[in-house]
């Protein structure tokens, strides 16, 4: 049997994450697959308090620093008592965002610079790393077009479209140089782009056989 | 006049920081010095909702890592929102713990490698530093002593006798290296240490005129 592998699926708002991870968790399933969904930020009593923390609009103007340590504190408590005891067991693991989100929206949307990152990331994920990301590529309007016809945006969603746009091309960058990271063209009809994320799981599985 | 000064008060459980603070804005007070009061962790609404998070025991433990993340987290906001502007402005920041705090609680007592803390503080202080500092020193037993007889002890100050021992050398080595650092024996009678603040308080005014 193979180990316990991560994965986790990325985007921007509106790519259809949601959508997508429900088809991986039917994949999974279909495959005998022992698994949990976690969803960053968040997963854990803790760590969803400090995803309230950083999605709600306060009176206080929140400093990138400050979002970006939130977003890493609440990422090493999902992986200290969720994410590692969980592989170390066999179960794999189905992410609803990790490290890659920090990278685009943080690095990209809000321009940090990439060694900020990389020292948090060296604190926090101490080497650890998704088996398989799956990136759901939107072009920013049509992503936060949708999101908007979900109801209300959170502080984050309510960012000027050059922020998404620029978190967008980070993605891009960054999945150009990981093999790890497949890119899935979230543009496409939902039955092509159901097939293209089944396409990259039957392919990941088959490489980890 | 002399630009804005940030001083701070730093000591374990007990060591008597409240009555320290209240003898700094009394002199500062006296010296007719606009200042404002801030604390660690806290200051600002989110700083003090992560102020609870890490205080609190919570049904699941926190990492030393989320720990250390949120407390720079919350001075990050403390720092953006409240202390720049305010010595900005011409006013002095009076604060009750700092970046010391850190280097001692979560470098020497939880024993996180000193690389991590000087990461975490270039993001976040980008080179601000205080003017003054007054570390309270005592020993463990007898500031944990004094803190039981006020009241039930918040998640920190539960740590083992060891994990005090450890802050304490660190803030003494930290002193030792650092001139802005001035340490007072909080030991010694309440009238002496008293006079012994005043004294650096009347120092600290000399050397800035």
């Amino acid at each position: 049997m193979t180990a316990a592998k991560f994965i986790v699926i990325e985007g921007l708002e509106g790519a259809g994450k949601s959508t997508a991870i429900a088809i991986c968790q039917q994949f999974l399933e279909q495959h005998k697959v022992d698994f949990i969904n976690v969803r960053e930020p968040g997963g854990t009593p803790i760590a969803e308090a400090l995803r309230t923390i950083v999605k709600d609009n306060h009176g206080e103007q929140i400093a990138s620093e400050t979002e970006l340590l939130l977003m890493y504190a609440a990422r090493s408590q999902l992986l200290h008592n969720v994410i590692r005891p969980a592989l170390a067991k066999g179960q794999w693991v189905l992410g609803d965002r990790h490290n890659l989100s920090s990278q685009a929206y943080q690095g990209g949307g809000r321009e940090i610079a990439a060694t900020t990152l990389d020292s948090l990331a060296n604190i926090v994920l101490k080497g650890l790393k998704p088996d398989l990301t799956i990136y759901l590529d939107i072009e920013p309007a049509v992503g936060l077009a949708r999101a908007k016809g979900r109801g209300e945006l959170d502080r984050i969603e309510q960012q000027a479209l050059s922020f998404f746009e620029r978190t967008r091309a980070r993605y891009l960058e960054l999945a150009e140089y990981d093999n790890t990271i497949k890119t899935v063209n979230a543009g496409q009809s939902m039955e092509v782009v159901h097939q293209d994320i089944i396409t990259v799981l039957e392919q990941f599985m088959k490489s980890n056989n």
